[in-house]
């Protein structure tokens, strides 16, 4: 009988934080654990190596005509400084009441070893099941996934024998509600320098003669939105997919408490495009955020210089289908556009990300030409997901983003069915880190039967 | 004989930065220098202790009749950093060629000992010469000059039986041009917090939702000033002291190349308030400047958030009769106006000083109750400096701040005669600081004349 619980206090173990070089035993440790968990439950597992972690491929063969299922996952997680905050060590996995806490917890490690443990309880069950499955687990997830394009470059062939991807990487909204994720937002990530001196200079001495860099950042940065909230960026909004009312309509059976939401962030007042609710915005809007911005002396007490540089650190999150590139370039056009006299406009390109949407079978908007194993995958979750948590899921797109899964679908034409399974109280990327075991207990069986239901037609 | 460059090789070697407690000792050293060198000159020395570093003060006396004169100076230096930059040891002076390089050289050891050796000098040749002498020489210039007011509080009274203060601590164009500066800007300091979410957010689960507080920053500080170069505060001109046409006179003898300039401070355009050219604008125009900004994420490469918390630090270089308490409360009420809903703003109130102006006689708007000795100090330094330098001094406002000169005048009445001795080339405040010998030389030999002159009615 398979330990799920077990399993996991074994895998936080492994300090496995990919951005830190520090910690590449951890890495290493945490990928071999997962690797031979797989072997040892019949797996036949490679490790792809790449230029930073390994990806770890383990495969169940079969009868071509049984459906063929990857399931995603990563075994690396994020820092978790600051240590300070911590009760309980990051690494030394701790079980509070139906909680365990530890980094990774709930960001990767508890919902991958939640489809882990509901293949091998499917397995124990019935060790002829007629069901292809590819666990696809990376190690960089945290960090951007920057070997996934190479990867996916020599290995799409091999993913294209799949018919669909399922994963547990996004959230569940309260303990009662699963939600079958339909859409992803993207990224696209610049930073923007402004130069104005060549060195740092007096402001008594030379202040009123030239512009601040501080300045004409700050007058670029102000154009950048209307005050109505919308992004002021010609042609940003091209292309953007419209709302279904089907999508509208299972958002409201979500739509929680607007006062409780804005208690939570602390704001007393939203900001969200026109026509938007806030819980419609972060799902089917972009937008383009300011993540940093720095210049100048920022020490306590004052220094009088006029700054020779300034920047600021530029994201948009973009729904489908805003494409990446295009909206970095028309957002530095307006930028160059916009810049003032006197200073000198730089951009770092960052990385970025496509949007994704999938559309549930039975909708309005599904495309006719639907896998039918995947369209199969959404009924036999929303059947699981009513018989274990008493009420169905709903489908709705996320504000956030896994930009593997659009990757996956550009390289194969893949769909991705994704089930979340952290909840807002679980402190992801933060101290105290934590997971639901009822959650955990009820993804194992939920997950044990859509996999068996993907299995009849 | 006095040995003045002997002598400032001693006084460069004590490390007196007063803004770091490591250099207490440096600090202590320096002010005994000076203390003991006044006091083997026959000076009353008085060390006056305050909350950080004394103030001495340094009295010849003599008939109530003689004219007054107080000189002022400071012993402290700004901190050496970076020290990899530094070709010789910033706390050992070496002379190269005709200047010596070491911190403080120019600011302030090399001007205050130039009139220390003219007051040696004339004391030597005239052991009976009619002038009483006050030096003033504090220890907190390079911090803002913290227990300047608590010292004027309780010493303005002994100050107030002097004519006028004269100092050496402000800049000489280039070396065949002295100025005696007639004004300076004062300074109004705030810092400028913006607060959104209570925390740092997620800008994929609630991005779209809620105002940025860098978005809201950036669009407050777009406000302060207009297209043209002005600032945009309602008041802020209010008061502002006309430029009178012998003053654009007199700038118009120095000013030199509009590209030069530009090419110097490395810019393709000016940006200045409209009317005034850049010469002008940072002599007689108040500016409202950005020295830092600061918000969530500047590392490298990216991180997604909406970050909690964004600031900028502002300052107003002032002009007469600007009052930096007002300027500070209309700049806080029109951001206040302008903040937009969904985000908090607090202020940090910093340091303050006001403008000053002192107009050398024979001018249209001289005052009619100038003092005579005033009056005869401004025309012995034309003197002096037409017969040292061989043309005349230019009688300019300044750009910079130098707060004890309007805090003395308020307190006491008395008028300043500044006359400017480090050179753009001094690198003050910055690695490799020197001082020119040849102007220490004319330096010496000027306010020799000039004190001496003050004595002859």
């Amino acid at each position: 009988m398979f330990d799920a619980v077990e399993k996991l206090k074994e895998f936080i173990r492994f300090p496995s934080v990919s951005t830190d070089s520090r910690f590449k035993e951890g890495m290493s440790g945490a990928q071999k654990f997962v690797s031979d968990l797989l072997g040892s439950m019949g797996f036949e597992v490679e490790v792809v190596r790449t230029d930073v972690h390994p990806i770890i491929l383990a495969s169940r063969g079969g009868d071509p005509a049984w459906p063929h299922v990857v399931i995603y996952g990563h075994y690396d997680v994020q820092p978790a400084d600051p240590l300070s905050l911590w009760t309980t060590p990051p690494f030394e996995p701790t079980v509070i009441g139906n909680r365990i806490y530890g980094r990774g917890a709930a960001d990767n490690k508890g919902p991958l070893m939640t489809n882990i443990a509901a293949v091998a309880e499917l397995l124990e069950g019935n060790p002829g099941l007629p069901l292809r499955i590819t666990f696809l687990i990376e190690g960089e997830e945290e960090m951007g996934s920057p070997s996934f394009p190479a990867f996916l470059a020599t290995h799409a062939g091999r993913l294209r024998q799949a018919d669909f991807v399922y994963l547990s990487d996004t959230a569940l909204p309260n303990e009662n509600q699963v939600v079958l994720t339909c859409g992803l937002r993207g990224l696209a990530l610049l930073d923007l320098h402004v130069t104005g001196a060549r060195v740092d200079l007096h402001s008594g001495l030379h202040g009123g003669v030239l512009l601040n860099p501080i300045q004409a950042l700050a007058e670029i940065c102000a154009t950048l939105h209307t005050p109505d909230g919308s992004v002021n960026v010609p042609g940003f909004y091209d292309g953007v997919l419209d709302v279904q009312p089907w999508e509208r309509a299972e958002l409201a059976k979500l739509e929680g408490d607007g006062k409780a939401y804005m208690d939570f962030l602390g704001i007393d007042a939203f900001h969200t495009p026109p026509g938007f609710s806030p819980f419609e915005a972060v799902r089917f809007q972009p937008t383009l955020e300011f993540n940093g911005i720095g210049g100048g002396y920022q020490g306590e007490g004052t220094k009088t210089v006029i700054p020779s540089k300034a920047f600021a650190k530029i994201s948009c999150r973009l729904v489908p289908n805003q494409e990446p590139d295009r909206i970095k370039g028309i957002v530095m056009d307006a930028i160059r556009a916009r810049a003032p006299r006197g200073v000198r406009i730089d951009f770092v390109d960052q990385h970025k990300g496509d949007p994704y949407v999938v559309v549930p079978p039975g909708r309005p908007n599904t495309p006719k030409d639907q896998s039918p194993v995947l369209a199969r995958a959404f009924r036999a979750a929303e059947a699981a997901v009513t018989a274990v948590w008493g009420r169905p899921p709903l489908f709705l797109r996320e504000g956030g983003s896994v930009p593997i899964i659009p990757a996956i679908k550009r390289a194969t034409g893949m769909d991705s069915v994704m089930l979340g399974l952290f909840l807002p109280e679980d402190n992801l990327h933060a101290p105290n880190e934590s997971f639901n075991l009822d959650v955990m207990r009820k993804g194992v069986e939920t997950a044990r039967r859509i996999l068996s239901g993907i299995t009849t037609s």
